[in-house]
């Protein structure tokens, strides 16, 4: 081959790259963006990011200077030792986790050692490296509460570790399929590692696990011997509800791994997150230490560390909050609280016969987060997305994305979390308009 | 098993984790940090870090204020689309790839286009999306030149892809062996796909390929089909040498997927690397893209995005030197020529003999970069090392870290980058004082 033909034809093929490429869960997203940047005047009920309204760019300077002068004046650091925390390389495990740990305690009264937290980044890391290491050979499978969030399936595939899907049920979880799915994995031959689980508000269902149901997990857990990766970037934001106990405070077992984000109570722009992994792990020399220093180990071939300087940034918010991201985050829970209700109150206004229980349309009515889910008598496929977003201007998610390729969904989520009232009610007055014309297409 | 029990046993083994974790490679690291931690008043000639006497705060702030004026007032961005920029999740890629472009074509003489650029957390990051992007399946190999930089084995060790050394025989790379290596690993029934490679000033030889070899080595990838990752961390401190031409600039073929570090140009702290990734990957359905946008769909499942804060950091410092990183590091180059000479003379005048070329100890008399290494005639392991530490007060790094595992090796590497000349001359004499007393006892 000359290199007029390589100049004309590909130098690789996907054949010849890791298997993740190919799969439905990594394309997802990307589909996703391009829909959302090809029809930019599109009202959005898609985007799961956080709200912009509160962002102040001299805020980033601000919570730098009050992370370094805590540095410096509570902690006693010389000039120069603050300077080398911040500019060099350094702790695999991170530079906030004492912060962390307070925080956790104050906000979610889990108390941890602060030796057990790994900062990541972003949250998509400590998803990554914990199916990286639980992953030892190919009996090796994850279970995932379903539908499920597609970082987490896509984090499993580039580890190589089987995603099993557990039913959701109408209660956040059905314990009986949860069963079904260790025995039936493990008459396989297989070996259930842990069950993934967001208890609050879940993306995308929105559905909470009530405490009976959180203590019965923790109890599944213990018995079958598997691990809950409880994954919560959204129970800061609970609307009017109380916030119910995390499944990391209820754990008497160390059954928990904690996945914790900053991306939605500080800012995605960071890129911080951290698990917690308390487990006690044995190595070959029976010599015991912390789940938390093996993921570091295999962190410290990802990314080495968290950019110090963006963990400056959210040890300077968390400062500035004394800790408390609840405190810190008041503005921001109202304002999902209240475009969560305009949804709502929205859908219940256009579908008033659904609103009573007998319409062909229902939805989800969380108690918080980001997501109401929309179920349809129709299937809701990416080809109604591009038909919503070019004829209708109305931007939201096929449900189907969030389940194994090729499952048929009849459902959409909506969000609440980057629109204004105006936009939401513009937005479900499109979303109607598209599901009515839907409806009577037949 | 009741709560007792588990409370004092372990919740895991780590023969039920990733096999990596049990990997010397992902050891190594950690073993080094723990010495220097263990031994803080030890001269350290180990340390791969840039040098700390430049670090600024206030640079931080003026790097972030410059990009985003440049964001509004050059580009025209509104206010609110900057702070969505740096605030936001966004673009998986990056948001200074056009910056990275720009200097790339000004330090390197590398025209690529900015779409096959992915910015990442830290070169690490950029490793890893390359060894699992390879990784196809058990047949896959990666071969490195020998010894090799841990973070490349680790990386390849995460995603499972097995690493074959080349030798690097006296200049640079043995072409004998790399053949032959190709030959065999085919025979074998394996895939070589790739060869990483670091032509300047390499970690931890020292050692640079001229140009010639350079050719050679794009001629001998495109004959064999396979890629190679070259890795210049180094390339902008090249002492009073003229710099040579990068494989990229010299690849016509696509032959070179180029890894780029700011972790040394400048600052650890904001952990930013890149790949510039051009080659053509054709998909099932035959469609042409970008390897940068497959390594792309990996990273958007490992951390999203590189923090967009962090790149606002290195961008601002980019801008203020009108993207010439060469420009930027004028002070840091000549600091660090300044070391190695040092270094350099302070062998020469503790081991005359070896100078003449007649006594036991050579190391090598690299043109630029970071290291030196040093040959003696015995073995050098981590004993050697902590005893260096406890009794002689200096630290390096035995060379064995960079060879496979059990590999006897009678060497160790000395850095010049964090270091006084005061720490070098002393450092020297401790490390002479070391290798002479071993030596003696013979």
């Amino acid at each position: 081959m000359d290199a007029t033909d390589l100049v004309d034809t590909a130098d690789l093929t996907t054949a010849a790259l890791h298997g993740s490429l190919e799969d439905p869960a990594l394309n997802s997203m990307n589909f996703l963006n391009e829909v959302s940047h090809h029809y930019p005047d599109a009202i959005t009920l898609a985007a799961g990011r956080p709200c912009e309204e509160f962002f102040d760019l001299e805020d980033l300077h601000r919570y730098v200077r009050t992370f370094c002068s805590y540095l410096g004046d509570e902690l006693g650091y010389s000039a120069e030792r603050v300077r080398r925390l911040v500019f060099q390389y350094g702790r695999t495990k991170g530079i906030i986790h004492e912060l962390v740990a307070t925080n956790l305690s104050l906000d979610e009264g889990v108390t941890v050692d602060p030796e057990s937290i790994v900062v990541t980044v972003g949250c998509q890391e400590a998803m990554f490296l914990v199916a990286r290491a639980l992953r030892a050979d190919e009996r090796d499978v994850l279970l995932a509460v379903s539908p499920t969030y597609v970082g987490l399936t896509g984090a499993a595939r580039l580890a190589d570790l089987p995603v099993v899907p557990v039913a959701t049920g109408s209660a956040g979880i059905d314990f009986d399929d949860l069963l079904a799915r260790i025995r039936q994995t493990r008459e396989a031959g297989r070996r259930p590692r842990a069950l993934y689980v967001m208890p609050d508000f879940a993306n995308p269902s929105g559905l909470s696990l009530d405490v009976p149901m959180r203590r019965r997990l923790l109890q599944v857990a213990r018995d079958e011997d598997i691990l809950l990766l409880e994954d919560n970037p959204y129970g800061l934001f609970h609307g009017e509800a109380e916030r119910l106990p995390t499944l990391k405070a209820l754990d008497e077992w160390r059954r928990v791994v904690y996945l914790g984000s900053f991306a939605k109570s500080v800012l995605p722009g960071a890129r911080v997150g951290y698990v917690v992994a308390d487990q006690r792990v044995a190595d070959a020399s029976g010599e015991i230490g912390l789940l938390a220093d093996q993921l570091s180990k295999i962190k410290s071939m990802l990314t080495l560390n968290t950019p110090p300087i963006a963990q400056a940034v959210v040890g300077g918010k968390l400062l500035q909050y004394n800790c408390s991201l609840a405190k810190a985050n008041v503005r921001e829970r109202e304002l999902y609280a209240r475009n969560m209700n305009r949804i709502l109150d929205g859908l219940a206004a256009r579908f008033p016969r659904s609103a009573n229980g007998s319409g062909p349309v229902t939805w989800t009515v969380p108690a918080g987060g980001f997501f109401v889910v929309v179920t349809v008598p129709f299937i809701v496929d990416d080809a109604l997305l591009e038909r919503s977003a070019r004829d209708y201007g109305v931007l939201w998610t096929p449900m189907h994305h969030f389940y194994d390729a090729g499952t048929a969904v009849r459902a959409l989520r909506l969000s609440c979390s980057t629109v204004t009232g105006a936009q939401i009610d513009a937005g479900i007055e499109r979303v109607a308009a598209l599901i009515s014309d839907r409806l009577r297409a037949g």
